[in-house]
């Protein structure tokens, strides 16, 4: 056997993923006491106090195995959503569900169509699986939902729709889903990833996902506790589709794949509505300063129902990257998407996004 | 496409994991106050009061990702097994590494051996990824090693060894292990899962994987903080092996698949070494108790190196598991591994543990 023999043979394909530095370690590095990270599209009001109060009162009690099927929370999300617990999966954070959809769907040679640049997990896990990505450009910065329609053939398993998409931060209407959806076959699985779904719900034309699921079974729905919840550290997320698929995907979980500490924080922020109100309503307040910089700056941007933007700064976005962690703003430059003059920001508190904004300022001024 | 096509074809052969109900619902179904619950193999003195403590510490930072490279605790891993953290992953619990295995080996037509009754959730794993896993029942109630030389072919892969083997709880000597390493080649990779080390190390006999890892590098060892730690609710493993395998492994894991707080918690409990101490103290008080009342009463058990012991009490265990039940014992019943007559108790405190045999006695004494 050579050595190459030893391995699945799709994992030689496989990148590993390289992370970001630890904020301690950048602290360290650059001799700054204060960091504004900006780069994960984390909540800045933190977590819901609700939430950290569950944790401590639960923690003397992480001896024991979590309910591997989440009951409570499935049971708090199915009144939420009104649906059945059976037409829920909870998962170790929304990638787990990425994970799932390919390990549960795809057969070697099945194709498996998105957007690029959109969310890099969806060709990862296709990859791994056998399958092929098939990756369609962006028009105008939104899903070329007319080219998608084209690529449509008989080895179609999956469609993704990151939506808003990232890290472009627009969304595809429900006009455009629905002119997408009359035309794919029934039995492609359509996949919503709705990460960043509270914050888009102020969009009123963002789509209404669940009214499509409740009359297109091959629907399937990913949210998750990350991004408006603040739980990002505990991993949870889940998804939303018919039973008849749960049941499958439930058979290639992880038995505990949800920990039980963050099966309780989930129940606290749900029950935290001012906490999510007060989240998105900075969300979009800390949005329009870096909007009105961007116009006043003549700087070109996406208009954004996400907790991100993406803006097009012309110049090299490696190069901004460092200087502005040298100034101690850390933000995800565009490369990384082959789109080498832009970069994707968090939106911060307000204080946070006036210093990004501030030392952008004086990185652009240099050039 | 048929309904079935619908699917990867390897899930339809998969069963979905039927877990056990949560101890407050078996509460309110009986109408019991008290369940002394002895069959998931948990930490009967709880957590570490440092891994509490750091967990409430964390508990406000849970907005944060985790380090997706655990790279702190894989640090510490390092120093105390004195191998680089390069030779290290850490997972979302022990089953996470036994799925990376299989997800990371596999090809389609693939063969792993392994012992039956063992742990089940290395034959779905391997299904999983179109594997075929090659069962070999027990000999004398342990792993028939020559029997799985004689299965090695070219398709062999992987051979798994669960040490001690769950749900038997004995243990494979250095010798035994060191005449099955003779009789394989070099590039099928052996696991050893040692979940319960920390118990099994008692046994002068218990071989050193670690030294087995130093002179044959396709070999993997599996840890958790699950078990003598007490941390089964947060979700920790680990496995040790070649920096080769781990760079594969690490490809194919969620990206941030090891939440914040398990991170800080196993720390923590690394620290801890009186906790373990006392786990390890309590764990061969309460098995000594078991033994001699089996002993007492001419019951075949076998002689456990982990924190639960199987033991044939001559009747039917689906009866046993209810009866005790209704006495407000919950243990694990023979059946399940198709040994009818078997039950699997974990060790409790010895209040727990003597509770057990209280009313093991009174459903013996009715047959």
């Amino acid at each position: 056997m050579n050595s190459n023999d030893l391995f699945k043979k799709e994992v030689h394909s496989l990148k590993r993923y390289v992370p970001g530095k630890p904020i301690e370690e950048v602290k360290k590095e650059l001799g700054l006491d204060e960091i504004t990270k900006l780069a994960s599209n984390e909540n800045p009001l933190g977590p819901s106090k609700k939430a950290v109060a569950a944790i401590r009162n639960e923690a003397e009690n992480i001896h024991i195995y979590p309910d591997s099927l989440a009951a409570a929370l499935r049971e708090d999300l199915a009144k939420k959503y009104d649906l059945s617990p059976d037409e829920i999966l909870v998962s170790n954070g929304g990638e787990e569900i990425i994970k799932l959809i390919a390990q549960t769907f795809i057969n070697p040679g099945d194709e498996a169509i998105m957007a690029t640049p959109t969310f890099g997990l969806y060709t990862t896990n296709v990859l791994h699986m056998g399958g092929t990505p098939i990756q369609i450009p962006l028009k105008n910065y939104k899903h070329d939902f007319e080219a998608f329609i084209e690529k449509i053939n008989d080895r179609t398993k999956l469609i993704f729709v990151c939506n808003p998409n990232n890290p472009v931060g627009n969304i595809m209407t429900q006009d455009e889903i629905h002119h997408l959806l009359k035309n794919i076959p029934e039995d492609v699985v359509i996949v919503f990833d709705e990460a960043y779904y509270e914050y888009a719900i102020k969009n009123p034309q963002y789509p209404n996902s669940l009214k499509i699921l409740k009359e297109r079974p091959n629907t399937i729905i990913i949210r998750t506790f990350s991004k408006v919840a603040g739980l990002a550290g505990l991993r949870t997320g889940y998804t939303l589709t018919s039973s008849k698929i749960i049941n499958e995907m439930s058979k290639v979980k992880n038995v505990f794949n949800v920990n039980r500490l963050a099966q309780v924080a989930a129940r606290a922020s749900l029950q935290d509505e001012e906490h999510i109100h007060n989240t998105v309503s900075l969300n979009y307040e800390s949005l329009g300063l870096m909007e009105k910089y961007f116009e006043e700056n003549h700087l070109e941007y996406i208009k954004s129902n996400a907790n991100f933007v993406f803006v097009n700064i012309n110049m090299d976005s490696k190069v901004a990257f460092q200087e502005l962690m040298a100034k101690g703003v850390i933000i995800r430059p565009g490369y990384l998407w082959n789109m080498d003059s832009w970069i994707r920001i968090s939106t911060g508190t307000l204080e946070q996004t006036e210093n990004f904004l501030c030392k952008l300022d004086e990185v652009l001024k240099l050039e």
